[in-house]
């Protein structure tokens, strides 16, 4: 085991440089980069579409999207209208700093705000690696069991927030809020919890607020 | 990249020989065991506490639990009356063979005919570890896409069978069950698909008795 932690440490080491290389990159241009994380099947993908389509007017969106093999949920953004690049993984469990700063290449970072990078479905492995965002937001589900804070404690801790999603389900699930809340206070109380519904558009438009809110204040520590 | 593809085949390597290990030591036991795999928070402990509830009187059942650290899921299985053993990966995204054969050394294969082994909540890394298990089962559930085996396929190409959960809930969602079953069989034509809620029990007999029907097929193969 010895040296498979060694070579892991190594690989994470090589990570933490591209990640610091990716993060002068996004400051460079004043882009404010956003790691978006979830399970499979959470929603990311429809509660990043309800957000372009709220902010597109007030801001200038770029969408890096990772998956394992397809193009559809980049198919999805791009419908949005807004310019999106796909990273393919081919099998593998999360994004790190090396495929980000390709698919930067492909982004026309001089001509937009906030890049929005939607990681692998993995509550586990991403969390591991920095790609050098400003912050990582966790999208989790009512229909999720609320003990996820406990389960998952590294993504819960590197989250500056988290979006509590398919709300309108909520009612039909014995999904605790309250205890999912306790569950993320302790795990990480500065975490700032957003209530939506990626399908009925419940709470988007509080969350993007906060959203311009950061890219704002990114804009302002540049200048 | 070379050194450390080299150094994962030799980690899967030594995971094949150990799962290797692990399925004599099953087939000298005439035990079943089974693989089940999810996203985080699909409801395999709620599903395997209906299995265990329906099967209990017929089978005598262990479970080994695989979670990064607590050992909730255990208690919850616990209070159903059977054997279980817990493991905790400490942060890791899947459970190995290695880790099966420490937990067997504390589970009493000799009164047991199944031994249903809950994996760590991914859909990605587990697919690529062997345990030594007869088959694998993948949990997914309708508040997910349905587009989940094309975008996680090694998983769904593995599955002996999958449970559609949280049947109760589909109604509510956007889950279209004839374009999942589409995608499903193009990745896996020879997967069997139980439709079933671990909440209201829907479809937990069925799923039982094809479970039933695979122990005695492997007592009868080893007599």
């Amino acid at each position: 085991m010895g040296k498979r932690i060694e070579l892991r440490t190594g690989v994470l080491q090589a990570n933490d440089m591209m990640a610091a290389a990716n993060r002068r990159l996004f400051a460079q241009y004043s882009v404010l980069a956003v790691n978006v994380m979830s399970s499979p099947g959470a929603g990311k993908t429809t509660v990043l579409e309800k957000t372009i389509l709220e902010l597109k007017p007030r801001l200038r969106i770029a969408v890096i999207e990772g998956d394992l093999y397809t193009d559809w949920d980049a198919r999805r953004i791009e419908s949005t209208g807004v310019p999106v690049y796909q990273i393919n993984t081919r099998g593998g469990c999360h994004l790190d700093a090396r495929m980000v700063r390709e698919a930067c290449e492909h982004v026309p970072l001089a001509d937009v705000d906030v890049v929005l990078i939607e990681n692998v479905g993995n509550l586990v492995c991403p969390a591991e690696f920095d790609l050098g965002e400003d912050f990582r937001v966790v999208v989790c589900t009512t229909t999720e069991g609320n003990d996820k804070p406990w389960k998952y404690p590294l993504m819960f801790q590197q989250a500056e927030a988290v979006l509590l999603n398919k709300m309108d389900l909520l009612p039909l699930t014995d999904f605790n809020v309250k205890e999912f809340e306790k569950a993320l206070s302790s795990i990480n109380p500065e975490a700032k919890i957003f209530y939506v519904s990626g399908r009925t558009g419940q709470g988007i438009e509080e969350w993007c607020s906060w959203l311009q809110g950061k890219v704002g204040k990114r804009k302002a520590q540049q200048n």
